[in-house]
């Protein structure tokens, strides 16, 4: 058969209005993409890809896992095989990976930008590698270039804390860009206490960036604080977290500051007095995000770095993690309701990685909605592991029987390739199957005017309103 | 579009057999509402409600929780609006509860029993508001008008053993009553020792209750042992409970005696002391179901009260309750275990609140099935933020893959509005609409004998039969 | 309706395709059954089969359970009724299992192997079991009759490791079997310290099947290893164990020798020392399949024995064991980390009992996939309770979202009896009506080489070089 028979037009679209909802209403709409690992240096340059291997492969742990499970040896993964080498690697694993995300990210990545139709296979591997370097030696397909084409109005990258924001500093100068660049406040390493060492390395980087030294829980706090103000004035709206399960333990300053000080002094706290710290931290932390109005978003549930030889050999975020069985209920409710109780509760968004506990997600953000403003409490889009059809459809399905799916503020790509746009538009054909689904079986009147609302606020317009993100030009949408 | 084109005739019927099923079989069977939270005050009274308000919003939570999530300040919740404000405000959320079952069970109730089919939003509030409220002054509006209308032959309301049950004395003394209402066992304050000054004060309401003093643990059982005779007398058949999850550590009485007078003295229990305490308490009084041949049942897994400010505020049970992860299967395996190995294990319903569970309840059960009765154990219906479509379906399907889904009790409201038995009606919509299907897929034979006795066993027999309860005369079915 | 209805040609099958992926291409697969617990003793002096009661009902306890629920007494279960009177009482069941994969299995065994096509009920009782039981008394129905009519390959049985194999010995004398049978290596009483008594039993037996004495902790494991090369010998090439979850403690050798006298003495362990004792013997019986090249299984997740009453009058393994809700991801991820880190993982099947772990499990093999052999780590069948559509496509939507579904090892009967091999035509159906709907539905391309090729892996080559287990002539697949 012919590739053009498989991503069609109207992929997973299956009735007549799912097909008008989304060729009319959602496919143009622009992307907000709040939450990514976008390389900001690689924007900031806008750097052009010497091949499809470093776009697509060099740093994707999704086709590694798929690769290794295929029987496919590291070195063609991560190690030093040619970009050839390993893109024959993969074309040769894609068969492989029918019913599984990548078979449908692949081709989707193949058809836009790349206009290739064929399926990816061994016998397709060498004129697919060609046709696809040659193309991103065009302007079309630089990182700027891509941003345009997939019509990205704003990309929220993920920045430590003690990160200088050069880039970042370097892309607010521009006037009128097509796509704005914003930074996320990502303090997990302020956090990671299990090592004083590397924390205080940590610690000191913190110091250097601020110009200032850091001896007391205060000092450090103040020190935190500044960063945050500086994140801010750069565009920055929005902090994140990748924790196991949230920390809420009751804890006094005083425990805090004797705690830091041990630290500090590179000794490692007992399990009570770190799960102390974490929360005193993560609260502090979750004050200065309500000061300035920012969104709070929580990525709960990875158990990572399951995997000591590949750590060791490889380093970390090479494809060793897993999803975890962490009780997540009571400290989650725990850490809002401290928040909530003195009216200093920012915006939220939380994220789970277990699909077992979408209910509990899904029900946990009602207890704090306030009334103050629509969808203040966000669950968060299917996320890693997730971040596929059934994956997808299950937190729209656990969100809508337990929230309001039309206060949703959507999709986010999470990912750290410039091809992952596909994954916006995956969602948005699977909103638009789900409703045209939902008519056809008579779970919703087939009222336009509400549907297309509904389509335009879950794809684009909540997610402006909630985050309040500056938008390049390409966000001026007239659909 | 026009509203009539909503919720039409066969909402949820897929195939024509699903169609027979529910217009020919399960429409007109009366029901069985064996757990809900209907004030036994208002069904004395034959209560007139003043307005659309008062029966539909002032005391559902599913409600105001999808106000405030989509940005509706608490005054129009459980505030000082006015009854239309708060009307109004409701009207304009539920356009935005599409996907949610708020969508439906709204629509739902303004087609039955008001006969409104339009959809509700802004611009129909003020008609819609008009025309319920004028409909409710009519005598088939009032709470025993509705009970009749909706064809309930029995309802079982919820109480605490210290209540006196004066409404139900006065209920039980009418003659051939449409519907019968009966009293529920729920002895929850009981198992509230974490404020020994509030159980206290709940000990000395049933002294009162009973006329005697209460100074010892033996005392507390014979007094508790009185009220559940009382209860028996005034038709109660059921008892129910809801706990985050099975308290079932080994105990001695010599222990529980210590504890309780500790408690008794106004000290609290430590965290072993308190478990065996109710581990103590929850095993005798499921002796007592036993000795009376109830049914007891158990609701499990919700995490209450998680909004500091909104219980200091405006009270428990309004809204800010949520779905736990506590571990089941032990204690809840040791709690049964125990009462088996005496043969003094009552007929049990459990209900669980995280879908994660449904597997592990519907396995649990097939451990105690003895033989003695057809569906001893039941894995009851989808209960509070699970009493959704896929709610229901999920929990028949984990009861139909592991165990006897032609033996379950079928659906109840446990709701506290006398509006609520629409859900009746869906989950019949529902049960037909699975066997239709199963039957148009080929899992099931075309056996309308077959199917007809499942439908009328799971939406009305089994109930009858399970619980024993004394039925009214819309109990007299022909169907 | 006549019976012939019900399991038709095309039962489970929804498109062409899956029509023509099933009967032309996954029907006539031999059959590789790498986990089942047939009783070896009964294939060796090819065992024919009183009556349809003897074959179907005395060793399952799936139709027990399904018994009890629907209120048969236990002497027609487990008791001393006549064969007829335990059919007719399952007979009678039958009709209440709609929806329970009872009524599947039940139906489909009938038809094949028995050729009969009438629903199961009480009005067809007697005819069934007289025709089911003169069939039985043919050649093509003793237990190697059966094993050829269902055209499987090789069977591997599971065994205790002080299990003689006399039986298997005998077996593996036959020149050209049909079917091969080989055993599997099953030391769960190895680790069952829970009581030092019965282990030192088994201790005992251990010493008898070596002819040695065991008073160390290095003689333990030394007898041990022989009886790992002695079940090598007879074609063992899998190891199997029970588990509630891992244990993975850290250990130190001098620790567990001092457990293991103090075992030996018949002094329990506290609870540390006991989970240290089960990782240190976990971990070395890991190295031992590793050694060998075997694959290591790991069933978790099941809570046993919880009906005490049951356990005493009737033993274990009569239908009261359940799903339990334990904690799986950091044990786990710990226990194959540490044979990882000096490259002793041996291949490994895990498998799953609650599937709200599903993804879980899922996810855990990628972290272990290193590229050397594809599906290196397995993520096995559904299983038990599982053993069921939903369950099976559950497993099959997990594996295929996280992993690779077409390098799936398949299925298994897991079971006790000869009939049980509709199981593995049951998930073939399944898995060709999933591959016909994916392409139905836009999912997968129509790309009949690629679909061809998944279906004979995942029915069959898969399993064949994974295992490596030596076939039988039945194995020798023309297709």
């Amino acid at each position: 058969m012919s590739g053009s028979a498989f991503i069609k037009e109207d992929f997973l679209l299956e009735t007549d209005l799912a097909r008008h909802l989304f060729h009319d209403v959602a496919k143009d709409l622009p992307i907000i993409d709040y939450h990514c690992h976008l390389p900001p240096d690689q924007i900031r340059e806008n750097h052009k890809f010497r091949s499809i291997t470093e776009i697509w492969l060099d740093g994707d742990h999704y086709k590694w896992r798929a690769m290794r499970a295929n029987g496919v040896s590291e070195r063609y993964c991560t190690g030093d095989a040619t970009d050839f080498e390993k893109f024959e690697a993969w074309a040769k694993t894609v068969p492989e990976t029918i019913r599984n995300p990548l078979y449908h990210w692949t081709h989707m990545e193949l058809k836009k930008p790349f206009g290739i139709e064929e399926l990816l296979n061994a016998s397709s591997a060498r004129s697919i590698y060609d046709r696809t370097t040659a193309r991103l030696q065009e302007e079309e397909f630089t990182t700027l270039g891509l941003l345009k084409q997939f019509k990205v109005a704003v990309v929220c990258t993920t920045d430590d804390p003690v990160d200088s924001l050069e880039h970042h500093a370097e892309l607010a100068k521009r006037k009128d860009p097509a796509t704005r660049v914003c930074p996320t406040w990502r303090p997990d390493k302020a956090l990671a206490i299990e090592s004083p060492a590397q924390w205080n390395a940590w610690v000191g980087a913190l110091e250097a960036a601020n110009g200032t030294s850091i001896a007391t829980w205060s000092q450090f706090m103040a020190a935190l604080e500044r960063r945050h103000s500086a994140f801010h004035e750069l565009g920055c709206r929005a902090s994140d977290h990748g924790l196991e399960r949230m920390s809420a333990e009751p804890f006094t300053d005083s425990e805090i500051a004797i705690s830091f000080d041990a630290l500090r002094s590179g000794r490692a706290l007992d399990a009570l007095a770190a799960e102390k710290f974490k929360s005193a931290l993560l609260h502090h932390l979750a004050l200065l995000d309500h000061h300035r109005g920012w969104v709070q978003q929580f990525h709960l549930g990875a158990l990572r770095n399951t995997n000591a030889r590949a750590r060791r050999t490889l380093g970390p975020d090479k494809g060793f993690d897993s999803i975890g069985d962490f009780d997540q209920a009571v400290p989650l409710a725990r850490f809002l309701d401290r928040l909530d109780d003195s009216n200093q509760l920012a915006k939220t968004i939380l994220y789970n990685l277990n699909p077992r506990d979408n209910e509990l997600f899904a029900s946990m953000i009602g207890n704090f909605q306030d009334g103050s403003v629509p969808g203040k409490m966000q669950y968060g889009a299917a996320w890693w592991f997730l971040d596929q059809k059934d994956g997808m459809e299950a937190q729209l399905r656990a969100l809508s029987n337990l929230g309001l799916f039309s206060r949703f503020v959507g999709m986010i790509t999470d990912s750290r390739s410039f091809l992952s746009y596909s994954r916006h538009e995956y969602y948005r054909r699977l909103v638009c199957n789900l409703l045209g689904n939902d008519v056809r079986s008579g779970f919703l009147p087939d009222d336009r005017e509400l549907l297309t609302r509904a389509v335009r606020n879950v794809c684009f317009e909540n997610a402006k309103a909630y985050l309040g993100l500056p938008l390049g030009t390409l966000g001026e949408s007239k659909a």
